[in-house]
């Protein structure tokens, strides 16, 4: 960005790029690491010390612009996401406690009743307008669903158009996008669940979807069903991970927001 | 049938009961056992030959009555069935060869859009007022299908009900009762058909009545899965045993016919 | 019920039939019109006098079992018409007013989600087994609005079949059948609510079946059709007649039981 | 455009404004205009004359490029429009007919099972890439009748928004839009068609649109709503406009041809 004397650039972006990597094993690495290095500047004067504050000052504020930007985009699952013990309110109270709040912002921007194109009509205003570095697309249950409750699920190939398009609208403008599946329409570990065929069948576009493109997946049907295997062994319909058989508990909520973590993390 | 000097009656009908349970190992049993036990009885008198012959008339009328009337009962499938090369078809040219066609008459009750209630509405006509000795219920497809292709399929409780309705009123007249699952809508074998859910739990309730009234239980569903588990490396959706995803090719028919004598045979 | 020396029995009844006419324009004629007759009858000896009292007791107990039973056999609608305010309560609250309460049992016999073949299943219990005298038949909303919100609607010539096994049951065991046609799913009045064409399909085959069996029939359809005509000039979905496009508010409930009352009461 | 001596330009354009209104009357008109008022220049001398020839090719050049480009945009009624005897291809035979066919080409750009989503996602290939000057849409009938066939309806308000994006994209590159109401699914003219009540709704959402945009409206439903009410006295579902109470036969396509060029000839 700036020579500066006394703290060479490449160390401030070296330190800037562990910290990136290290963040959330110590988020106070990078302090330690700045006092640590100003140390061995030591014995340069005071003015240069002054400068070196100044550009600190400019690279937190930087910094304070390079904080993640993070948006769900969703459907109901992802409105309840933002409420007290919902998934995202989790993440980020988990962030607040190892203080990575300051790297992360998450944004929810899920509306109840959304399908795939609901997704793409409202993308321009709900998710570009706010420059977001990732956002994470997670939908698929009521574009099965609403087949049954309202006739107006989402055509299998309508779904790969529309989905398709929301992907490439994102990759063009540099944000990362990351994918997960629909988790459930019944928590019954033997496919008796009357949608279980579909959500397997959009479920596979999606999965295609990170594969040709290369995304982060979050199966969260996956992870649904393998918990289930564990935890639902009387094969009730909700209950474990639902409250309503769609709906996130407790313990949903948790199992999604580990599940997104794990994605987003790394990126 | 065949003269008989000096065979009791007795005997007879203890070979036919026999018979019945040996016809399809050696279907020349009979013919044998009876000459040979007609050389047993060489020595007996005319007069009591001339007895024997009336009531092996009335025996043959017996026997006439009981061949046994077999009916499958059911949709568009079973409609089918009766075709040349359909799964009833197949049975009855196999009893031919093995010369069983003179024990079992064979009645295909299928008619193309059935469900369980249209079972129920037509079952007096068309099934009770031909006074079969055995009925298979095979149906479950459209009761599935038909919520998403008219709007008019049958909810499960109701299908319970109206399950429950035929099978009594069966069994209040005697008639040995055959139970069968619904085979497929979509050969896939990881679950990804569209009604694999519904069809699962449908499949479910009948092998629950099967066990509830301890019924003969032709699980084709099963079948048919583990047929594709095999013969469907490449998850293709039709003609490894339907032609349509529903309506059953040659290996189809084959594997219904097998899989419904299985059943049938030792009633 | 009341003393009555030297009142001819076939005279009593002859009032009592004329009473079942008059009944709803004057409720007190019976009174006036039974002493009036004892004033002509007053010469008559004392033991006709006795022999007449057991006959009137045998009357009074056949009074008691002429009370008309009348059953409203339907769906949620009919489940809340037994409600405060509900079309039935509102019924009794008039007969009780003119004190023809004596004369008329009304019962509800509505649950929720019924479909003809509901009614169908349970008439043994919830109708026949209850010896009524009349019995409202109203069903068809479910038939038509499971299709789109569950899949499960009734094909119509299933409505067909399953609306004439019940007409027939009743019929056949001398009850007065009254037929009711489903009266909406929306208010609007240019024919743009979503069912308007299946429901008026299936209030078609009602009419037909009124005609074809000549039983009375209260046309809700129509009348909440000519009612909104009148009333929603704004084409309003819901608020007229109904809170919710289908479940009746005062103003319904009130028309409801108008007209049904208008064909109960000539019975 | 330019000045040209000997005949205002003013003049030709207004002929040119004529040319428009009066052009199926009678197609010779320009030339035969043209003709007068070159007379009336006669007095000028020769060589303006030649260089009004070059003027008058580079009109008809324009001219040419000015034979007005219309798109029919729509689903399998428009996909069959385009056939021997579709209602396009009648269009095109009558333009041949008054020699109209150097002034108009009509493009057949229907697909069948198309909703408006689909238009919306082939528009840019299909319509925008063409260069059309007309682009009538005729949609709808999916868009309803999927709720029932396949679960894949449009809700209404996502119907509103993607014909919403249709219109405005064509309108943006000045292209002249012509809405068309979907006719009709059977052809019952007592509002009985299963159908009727959602085809009604969704007709006026697009005279909405037709009024707020203030767009050339053709009313097919309307139009086929009345022809039946004269030709249709049987109330039957289909024969008189469609074959199979959807798509058009020889009296439909004739009706669909005359209402759309009422609608589109004044442009």
């Amino acid at each position: 960005m700036i020579q500066c004397i006394g703290l060479p650039l490449t160390l401030i972006l070296r330190v800037r790029k562990k910290e990136q990597n290290l963040c959330l094993q110590d988020p106070f690495f990078i302090l330690e690491n700045l006092k640590a290095q100003r140390m061995r500047s030591n014995s340069r004067s005071f003015w240069l010390c002054t400068i070196l504050l100044i550009l600190l000052m400019s690279a937190t504020e930087s910094d304070v612009q390079r904080r993640k930007k993070v948006i769900f985009f969703g459907d109901s699952i992802t409105q309840a996401g933002v409420q007290p013990g919902g998934y995202i309110t989790m993440m980020q109270d988990a962030l607040r406690v190892e203080k990575q709040d300051v790297n992360y912002e998450l944004i929810g921007a899920g509306i109840g009743g959304n399908k795939i194109y609901d997704l793409y009509l409202r993308m321009d205003e709900d998710v570009i307008a706010k420059n977001p570095d990732i956002v994470i697309i997670y939908v698929g249950v009521n574009d099965v669903w609403h087949k049954q409750s309202y006739g107006t699920g989402t055509d299998p190939d309508k779904f790969e158009k529309f989905y398709t398009a929301v992907i490439d609208k994102l990759l063009k403008r540099n944000i990362r996008v990351v994918l997960a599946t629909p988790a459930c329409i019944g928590e019954r570990t033997d496919f008796s669940n009357q949608q279980d065929g579909d959500l397997n069948k959009y479920s596979n576009i999606i999965r295609g979807f990170a594969e040709k493109y290369n995304l982060p997946l979050v199966d969260l049907r996956k992870a649904f069903l393998d918990y289930n295997l564990n935890s639902n062994p009387e094969n009730k319909e909700s209950g474990i991970l639902t409250t309503d058989r769609v709906h996130l508990n407790a313990a949903g909520n948790k199992l999604v927001a580990e599940k997104m973590w794990e994605s987003i993390k790394p990126l």
